[in-house]
């Protein structure tokens, strides 16, 4: 820290992002795709396109949103697009939980919310997990706090209903619910119908996971005018052309296009329940997960000992060394082989333990 | 404003960006370059790459930090990358004045300093400029106050030296000084050397007007190591992956290709001097740019209502309704071509007037 850096920051501890590699491994550490993006990106990110990047992108981002609103059956107005999902979190709790202001999310979850609460000043409660890592949904009904829960929750991939996210939603009329729902496109219960009812309601969604496009940075907020005119209000006095043309295009085209992507989140869906019943036999303990990665822990090897013994064979895995999960695994679904090569791996690395 | 946003924000004001428009227009209002970016751009932003994008971009931006700063003679850990030199200039003001600390900075500059202090909470001081519409460098002479300068200026297009700037570092060893370079590649005077001597200095500087890359949105700040970590700090606080893999790669081609821009930037520099002295003949007053703009003001006609009459010829230019550079138009270096319809235009008008 130099001497300039205000004090407010002095304590402040950056979020970890997983390990980004160069060399030829099998990467399953960051909840990556192991699917191209559509070929339709490919196709509007052209020559023409990338000519004309001597002109702003649109601040409004009207295609974008216009192409986001139409899938989820709702107006662009309430549609706020972030530079990945990240930066959507970012705006929100900034905007709604405020400098002194409260906010309550589960104590296992997306590392990055206790980082935002700090950086912005926020006052945080960590809610416990049920014993099976379930999110205890009674521990939020008329919370009266600001709520940021992700569902399916990370890193255990656990999720819960629609009727669920409504009870807390309707029992916290006068404080912002914001669902994150980064990895939902694989499980299929997404509450973002009810914004409509609801004006204290944000869904938040990502194009990194589900479109295979975490390398192209776009995230989007669903909620109410009111919530989407505050955050771009912030957005615009922070850094209002905060996504470029290239990315605008790209996951415009790519949002459109449900044939294919509906194709490969099956697919993943199919292999990680392939991959997970290989798992159990195997003798692990695996969540019921319903994202696009497996929360996994054996009684015959320790966690960190198995992600050590994996990199060795050129094979990442993410280890989280915290109190509860300190002997879980969360394991990417990755491409058929490569699944493969890892259930391979870990038979002998069991097997060298005998 | 919504029920739920934060008190801070009440009385918020974001910035207002130049109008962007689709329409066949003569666009001179944003300060875009005329020219594509440099065909290395399109080279590297290949369907090998873009098939890619189901990875996550670096974090640490390795590649795009290493090529600013072998252009700019310094080490990497001396550059900080951001979406948009408004990125940059949001992580120095939210991290170096914090909440209730300090800034100085000429009255008339870039709109977005004041934007930034009200929504970081930061005592703002505007120092109004001398008559001339010059940065009174003495004014910014040990002001034990943290400062942010436009140089060039915006939208006067007025510079002032390195040895003025030194004076200014020099004299507030306790606070931060921010060079805001955005303009310099048109005006050559860069004040980046200085932040080897001097660890209170950040330059910085934007791929969107020089590089012809406004809509790709990439900023940076050259600094101290301590100062750059600082930023890192907040950026990984608030969004580790602020710069998408499509954006490193063309900034990185970009950046190398001196020959390419060296070029546009000469014939943009040229076609400055030939309009302003074809304005100066027209009885215009425009001030001694060092920009890709030229602010210029008519005893002959108005300048809200030229902007109107060149607005009804397909020809936007800026106009800021504000005190002293209200009878100011900024207009953008443009394509030669356009420049000339420019000139015929305003002489047209002009003629009416008699």
């Amino acid at each position: 820290m130099s001497r300039f850096l205000s004090k407010n920051y002095e304590k402040l501890v950056p979020y970890v992002p997983g390990e980004q590699v160069n060399v030829k491994v099998i990467k399953l550490n960051t909840n990556e795709s192991p699917f191209p993006p559509s070929p339709k990106v490919l196709e509007v990110l052209n020559s023409e396109v990338i000519n004309k990047l001597n002109l702003y992108s649109d601040p409004e981002l009207k295609e974008l949103r216009s192409a986001i609103a139409e899938q989820f059956g709702v107006t662009p107005d309430m549609v706020f697009c972030g530079n990945g999902s990240d930066d959507v979190l970012a705006f929100a709790i900034m905007g709604f939980c405020g400098r002194g202001g409260s906010l309550a999310c589960p104590e296992i979850s997306y590392g990055f919310y206790p980082v935002y609460a700090d950086i912005f000043g926020v006052d945080l409660e960590q809610i416990p997990l049920n014993d099976d890592f379930s999110v205890n949904v009674d521990d939020y009904i008329g919370k009266g706090k600001n709520i940021v829960i992700a569902n399916p929750n990370a890193p255990t991939g656990l999720a819960f209903g629609v009727s669920e996210v409504e009870k807390i939603v309707a029992s916290n009329p006068d404080n912002v619910v914001i669902i994150d729902e980064a990895y939902m496109a694989f499980c299929g219960m997404s509450c973002s119908e009810l914004v409509k009812k609801y004006d204290n309601l944000l869904v938040v969604r990502t194009f990194s996971k589900s479109h295979s496009l975490a390398g192209l940075r776009v995230g989007f907020g669903i909620g109410s005018k009111e919530l989407i005119a505050d955050l771009n209000k912030l957005k615009f006095s922070f850094n209002p052309y905060n996504i470029n043309t290239l990315s605008i295009k790209a996951a415009s085209a790519a949002i459109a296009d449900n044939e294919y992507y509906d194709d490969r989140i099956s697919r993943i869906v199919a292999t990680r329940e392939r991959i997970t019943a290989q798992l159990r036999e195997l003798g692990f303990n695996c969540t019921d997960s319903k994202s696009n990665f497996i929360f996994a822990s054996s009684d015959r090897i320790n966690a960190s000992e198995l992600a050590a013994k994996l990199r060795e064979r050129g094979i990442l895995v993410r280890y989280f060394n915290k109190p509860k999960i300190d002997n879980y695994l969360r394991i990417t679904v990755g491409a058929d082989e490569d699944m493969d090569t890892l259930i391979k791996s870990i038979n002998e690395i069991l097997e060298e333990k005998k």
